[in-house]
């Protein structure tokens, strides 16, 4: 097993840095071809992060920083003091936040780097020394992100072998990619199910195609197929029907942005999913790092939904293979919807935050929990409050079955 | 418009038919090309429903009985009594019924068929006068289908405007292709968006790609496309979305059997569309002649739902065309699913039946057109008695915003 995971960490690796080199595994070619592209600097990685090469919330922020780090690393000749130094990283990050409006990761992860940037220019001289804060703030952000997946990863299954009945033969339906392909490693949603597996209680996994790029059936099926997880591939429009049929006893999906009363904004089809489960009396979690949790943002409906090409739906490949829709017709083709917060159970994160829903779950109200993660400073957006009543109001009215 | 018209059924007509030759439009090839294929017998029309060279329970009962009339048309040497000839024509219509067993309007017609052969057999005394009843009873299949579309599609569009509020600009989501191109002409739930769009009411159309297959993105957006009917293809997850976002007044949907207490079988994602429509408040239609209601099931709970390929997932173009998901992966594919009548607002038919739904829309219970279209014999299944006050009750909890 030690092996086939290195393995697995070598064959499915989406970012490979080090530094002064970045290559980004291009996830449009997956799973047919295993293609890495380099990256030279910060407009190869709004490329790459625009065009889909790289994609999922928690990756898009790191590739994004790494590919700032390689170029300033190779860096031959800036003059300038560490001011002109901080504003040249600045401007690029203003640039790079821009390739996917959407993605409060990418974001925050800017608005942190710039602290970082602002700091280093106020105590140094040299420009030198604020590259090199820049270049260990975003290294560090690699190796975070792993570490936070497999901490969610860990809640997610002590969670969910806590709360539901016939636990040891857990069928999980997910949505879209959350594993390896679309974090530094493990994944958020896709690592509950690979910890659900590790543990031994994983009677199936069940994942959505997600039209129109495929991203379940090109990269979650190739992660599950790679681990020898038991698991299924079927239509996005066939996941009610499997609830129907009693075949789904969780419903465990990422997150793009979390707004602070809770509402989720996550791939198209989310919502779809959501509803079919609150039909079915299934419970439906929602895995992702503290940093999706976007506190400025008071509901749902401030977030802003990005609309992608009509070639995603009127070709094949996501819009790069053959014509396959008819020509003329107009295309509606949203990048992701808002789920309610009144239609998700739980919201799974690296930290304490998970034994609020496990609270809730058993029904009991522990505001101390959130309060000392507000108190330490976990959630630390200034002059706002996260909306907790109102989520735990909505989020009582579902439990576990 | 005339010429239009004519031009469009010129070149969307699915099933090309004259006494001794059948052409088949080879849908799987449609929208990039137009290619017909020739239809010699019954063993042609029993591959080429199998294969989905024509889709759509009016098309391929009408297709299979045509597929027998051309090969009967074509026999050179037919030696025997007019009861060998209904040996012959039952046998082969037993092997078509095969081809699509979840199909009720291909069992329904093979039933049909064969009691119009049991008449001729047991008043005729050669062979031949069985096959010309055989044969005419066939082509007035095809008369008879077209004719049932245009009542559908005037119930329903004089409907729609009745009992919805703003009715006069009206958006209707579909699924799947119900269109020319799944019936002998002008359609069943595409039927009525024809209609609603020919009274002048209709805002926009939306169409969901109706995955595996594309059945919407292919077929229903060309004829849309053809008939410059304002329309919007989107994926089939993002419906729900579309909904929230108050963009639907009504979906409208076909029926590939329909239970005696109401429940429909459909395409896989039509139990999704009514789920969220539901949450939406939004009112759910079926359209679908009365040979799509099987009265000898007492609900959908008996209905078989047919399993496909896993290959119309693993690969473009519904399994014909380059693999697209991981190998290995394993495949739920079901090509339907059942909408419970309690979800369902009405279903739309060519006959009264439209009338007891208007009732129910306008919570009156008028059982005595139900009973009179009993006693017509429209419903006329030999100690049956369809379930319509189940059906009422279910329905009567839903009606018209």
């Amino acid at each position: 097993m030690a092996d086939s995971n290195s393995k697995h960490q070598d064959s499915l690796q989406s970012i490979c840095y080090k530094r002064g080199s970045l290559q980004l595994l291009d996830q449009r070619k997956l799973p047919l071809e295993t293609v890495y592209l380099e990256i030279k600097g910060a407009d190869d990685g709004w490329h790459a992060i625009r065009d889909m090469v790289v994609r999922g919330a928690p990756a898009i922020a790191i590739a994004a920083a790494l590919s700032l780090a390689v170029e300033v690393s190779n860096l031959e000749d800036f003059i300038g003091t560490s001011d002109d130094a901080a504003s040249f990283l600045n401007s690029k990050l203003d640039y790079l936040v821009t390739s996917r409006p959407t993605a409060v990761n990418l974001s925050d992860a800017v608005t942190k780097l710039k602290g970082v940037i602002s700091n280093a220019a106020a105590t140094a001289f040299e420009a030198m020394s604020v590259f090199q804060a820049f270049l260990e703030a975003a290294e560090d952000m690699l190796r975070e992100d792993v570490a936070a997946n497999r901490a969610i990863g860990l809640y997610g299954a002590s969670f969910l072998q806590s709360h539901i009945k016939d636990s040891k033969n857990l069928s999980i339906l997910t949505h879209c990619n959350t594993g390896s392909l679309a974090t530094a490693g493990y994944g958020t949603a896709l690592g509950v199910i690979r910890s659900v597996h590790a543990e031994g209680i994983l009677l199936r996994a069940y994942c959505t195609e997600t039209r129109p790029f495929n991203q379940g059936s090109r990269l979650t099926a190739f992660e599950l197929v790679h681990d020898n997880i038991p698991a299924t591939l079927i239509a996005d429009s066939a996941a009610a029907a499997l609830m129907q049929a009693g075949r789904v006893d969780a419903v465990i999906v990422g997150a793009d942005r979390v707004a602070a009363n809770g509402d989720t904004a996550n791939k198209i089809g989310t919502y779809s999913l959501a509803l079919s489960a609150k039909h079915h009396h299934i419970p439906f979690f929602v895995a992702a790092p503290l940093t999706s949790i976007d506190l400025t943002l008071s509901s749902g409906q401030e977030i802003v939904i990005e609309e992608r090409s009509p070639k995603e739906l009127l070709n094949s490949r996501g819009g790069l293979g053959e014509q396959v829709a008819a020509s003329g017709i107009c295309v509606w083709n949203p990048a992701f919807d808002v789920t309610p917060a009144d239609l998700i159970a739980g919201i799974i994160t690296e930290k304490v935050l998970v034994s609020l829903f496990l609270s809730i779950a058993k029904h009991v109200f522990i505001a101390s929990d959130i309060l000392e993660l507000y108190d330490q400073g976990v959630i630390t957006k200034t002059g706002d409050v996260f909306d907790i009543k109102d989520f735990i109001h909505n989020a009582t009215s579902h439990c576990c079955k």
